[in-house]
């Protein structure tokens, strides 16, 4: 098919197109520009790529940033030179930090114009900074076997390192210079170009990559095993990576140590099957929220997975510990800001949770007597975890309805399976405070790599573009705003969603901080109540609007119901009061802590 | 007053203010967060500072950039730690681009953090890259006496190098630890501290800068006005630096020459006094558009101030000419990638208008027998651009209304003092074309540094907000839908618009351009027609929308003037059908083309 390319551009645009798809890729992000017509036009024309069409390129790329997230597997991005690229940058910070693979293919003018002046000519170059894993300057197109092998190459390249360890942004810039569209050019492209650089190698990759998992060699992972040979450990799980840790290995683990579980909300172990075969603890933000609750021991070893946890108590109290604390990292990251870890562990969580299991395992055979101390340990944390739910349940079932409980109806009520998306600010950590551990099909998703509350409608919807589950996104108002433009890919994306937005007009998130006794500048500045009446999404986008007061629990459910149950996207406004609801989740915290405190 | 803060942070924040306010800050644009709590307190309490509110870091740059580029001073931006920081990216690229000063004050975590796994937590170092005129990393507060003497004096060097030549972008990084809130900690802010560090000037800047203009001696002006003493010669004024070259001297300089004006619709010169006394052309786009008319002899000299032209006929123009051509560029930019021009001249332009204008009216009485070469060669600049005019008139005054006779009808109806901001794509192109010369009190600007259609209704909504001018905004929907966050504006920062919303349904330029005939791709990616009902950003913001149909040349018009006549923000939707208006454009060219070809 590259054989009979118009010019120069065609082809480039076309050897780029078909190495993606032969790495696996099957979806681009694409915004309209004349500089990309040739990466355009050549992704819509391949048979085996969807092209996602946006408007804001901001929006786009929290989209593919979705998409990665919850397949773990790259979504490309395109965009025409200038300010659009720069406009990609928040979602590429956030792929940096939280490890989702990204590649990013921005149109670039041709070498000669740069720093000339020239219109919509901006400096490219490493525009993204440390943020990428890989950057690369394009060469300029050419009908040429060692310019189209490099090109090949360095294509499946940059997907084999986008999905890497750590997986991240990867930014190819790609000059062109005129024709940019497929109009016939006498001669550009030779007919005689060996068929290797301009047709590869018919659909597999021009070059593969077999990346090895870091694993301690045997006497490493029988001093870790000997570690773990105590009565009283933890292992954390903290925001995965994508596609995160397999459950059944670190279920393995726990019951080969006994240790329970603290399970992020975005750890992929909170929800799912482990959560019927392994102690997988949730309600530790709240039952540790008043610190170590008297009289407990230290534990003497913690493991940790994943990204530094979403609870401020647990990070509290993992720094306020004396226990050895192994952090377990794929990518040899130090991701502990309390400063508390004591050992990195390079490897891969999943296969390093399998060696250990069987090691520690028979081990412990050997140690029966001191399975008591170990069980007393593991049921003060199970009682804890007990006592928190239940005031959770004592003091929401009656009258007072929050937006705390909104995260906990729906994960009790999302259908299964279902992909739950939680913003930014309060809702992410009101899911890990009041939503519970369930074995349920429900997969939750964040951006909690830079945490901003930017994106979150985008990402969400690309995450569902990505599966064949329901879609459920969880946000408040101002990330709601913030990305509004994210809306129009209800229409332009084939995708579909419940909205849950609860709206408590601002940033209710600062209720929770000191500034609130600061007033002004506390409502101007930092609470910053807009007024706006986001009902009116429901004329610009593709979706229908409904509202439940924030006190009527049956009426929220009930509209919530009927949404997972019918097609098409409707949001489902929960006008809620922040102080008030910041209220509630101080009286759940205290009677939280009147509970452990009679425990034992 | 900063000898009674309670503690380091709020003892900073106010320094921060303070030297700001001493250096002539006014205002600035403030988007809601924790990590900047210091700095937003301390804006919001200060006296002489006007804080904008926005909840959009992307709006709020370039709100901030649109009040730079009215009046050529310094809008600071401050932001919370994060994405957030990386949304005012795009804006930082039009600020470089386009020479505008800009401030961005990044709230970060304490440098422990970074690289730590914290939340929130991003590589915000030279987070902007070569785009901005300096970075520093502010140290971490303390009531030290060198310490504060360095951020007094830091601060009074980044308005000054944001404001210097070229003006630009400055980001001064800023960590914060905790506590963020101005709550009292004993004994951090010592009551002995050297009053001249806690208390600065009395309101005086701490440090001041006296900027040197560049100015060539007198050999080499006279080597100048040697080159200008020709019969033939242009004077090109390009997209001006804000805030614009001296209209003044730029007439002494066409009037010492003889040479006429070909002034740019952003140049500063094409509406205004100069109009009046100068022979500024604006015609040049059309009746340039088929390259030079038959019998034109060459230029012998063009001078040329500011950004590349916007017109492309024009840059080809010159591009072909075999002229010495001076590029006149105070920052020694050399802004022009025909790479036609011969010399560079690294000069203030309004000083050198004014110096070379002196001396060449010297050497031009001296040589009174070329006069009428020089007579000749204006006058047929001149019958040019009257034949441009009438051709337009005459095509367009039928049944015919177009997108381009919006621009025109503006130019002509926009109430003095107006400023009128164009956006990218078709507007500023149609404006270059459309909109004739006119000694009228209207002050047009555009995003022409990187020349994206981001952060438009943002902009000009920030140029409004900077002057008691009438303001008009003309757009395209796809600008308009990019940037609809920026609507917010409207209600939060008590400032109103007349927007001429030119809505063709996607990306009208793109029948300009060869892909035009290829469908698809054409309409499903480039053309992109997404059925918007923008009527519905009425019911979401502070506005009333009103529709008018694409050849109802006069309901346009008295929409447009009732509009101006009264207060509030109305959007009037122009149905634009961009396919037939590109055909009359094609039609207004053959017209001039015709009408020019017949001239001497």
């Amino acid at each position: 098919m590259t054989a009979h390319a118009p010019n120069r551009n065609a082809l480039w645009g076309r050897v780029v197109a078909d190495e993606l798809a032969a790495a696996g890729v099957d979806a681009v992000c694409v915004t309209p520009g004349s500089r990309s017509t040739p990466l355009t036009v050549a992704f819509a024309e391949h048979p085996d790529i969807h092209v996602f069409s946006h408007l804001d390129e901001r929006a786009s790329a929290f989209f593919a940033l979705g998409r990665a997230r919850r397949t773990g597997e790259v979504t490309p991005l395109v965009c025409t030179s200038g300010t659009a690229a720069a406009n990609f940058h928040p979602a590429v910070m956030e792929a940096a930090n939280s490890r989702v693979p990204m590649l990013l293919l921005t149109a670039d003018r041709p070498p000669e114009l740069r720093d000339s002046g020239a219109n919509q000519t901006v400096d490219q170059e490493k525009l993204y900074g440390d943020a990428v894993r890989w950057y690369k300057d394009l060469p300029e197109p050419e009908a040429d076997d060692r310019k189209l092998r490099s090109l090949r190459t360095d294509l499946a390249r940059a997907v084999s390192t986008a999905e890497g360890t750590p997986a991240g942004p990867v930014h190819l810039n790609a000059p062109f210079r005129k024709p940019l569209e497929p109009v016939e050019v006498e001669g550009d492209v030779p007919d005689d170009l060996p068929t290797l650089a301009a047709e590869g190698r018919d659909g597999d990759p021009f070059v593969s990559t077999t990346a090895g998992h870091p694993m301690p060699d045997d006497r490493d992972l029988e001093r870790l095993a000997r570690a773990l040979s105590v009565e009283r450990g933890l292992i954390v799980a903290g925001p995965a990576d994508p596609p995160g840790p397999d459950p059944q290995a670190v279920t393995a683990l726990a019951h080969a140590t006994g240790f329970p579980v603290l399970a992020d909300p975005l750890s992929g172990l909170r929800f799912g099957s482990s959560a019927r075969v392994a102690p997988i603890l949730g309600g530790y933000d709240g039952f540790l929220a008043e610190g170590t609750p008297d009289g407990w021991p230290h534990p003497e070893v913690v493991v940790r997975f994943g990204a530094s946890p979403t609870s401020k108590s647990l990070r509290k109290y993992l720094a306020d510990t004396d226990a050895r604390q192994l952090l377990v990292d794929p990518a040899g990251g130090w991701r502990e800001a309390e400063f508390a870890a004591t050992d990195l562990v390079v490897a891969d969580p999943s296969r390093l949770c399998g060696a250990l299991s069987r090691r520690v395992g028979q081990r412990c055979g050997a140690r029966a007597g001191s399975a008591s101390d170990s069980t007393a340990w593991r049921e003060r944390w199970e009682a804890a975890e007990a006592a928190h739910w239940d005031a959770v349940d004592a003091t929401v079932d009656g009258d007072r309805f929050f937006e705390g409980r909104v995260l906990a109806d729906v994960a009790e009520l999302a259908p299964e399976p279902s992909t739950v998306f939680v913003s930014n600010s309060m809702p992410v950590r009101d899911a890990d405070r009041f939503a519970a551990p369930a074995a349920t099909g429900l997969t939750m998703l964040g951006n909690r790599g830079a945490s901003g509350i930017d994106g979150i409608v985008s990402t969400a919807l690309g995450a569902g573009s990505a599966t064949t589950d329901d879609l459920t996104i969880v946000t408040g108002d101002l990330a709601y705003y913030h990305d509004m433009n994210g809306l129009l890919a209800l229409a332009r994306c084939d995708v579909d969603a419940t909205v849950v937005l609860i709206n408590n007009d601002g940033g209710g998130i600062f209720h929770m901080l000191p500034i609130e006794e600061f007033d002004p500048p506390f409502t101007g500045q930092f609470k910053t109540p807009h007024g706006l009446d986001l009902e009116a999404t429901e004329d610009l986008y593709d979706l229908s609007f409904a509202r439940v007061d924030g006190d009527d629990r049956e009426g929220f459910r009930d509209l919530y119901r009927e949404s997972v149950a019918s097609a098409g996207t409707d949001v489902i406004e929960v006008a809620s009061d922040a102080a008030a609801s910041h209220r509630v989740r101080e009286d759940i915290a205290d009677e939280v802590a009147g509970r452990v405190a009679t425990l034992d």
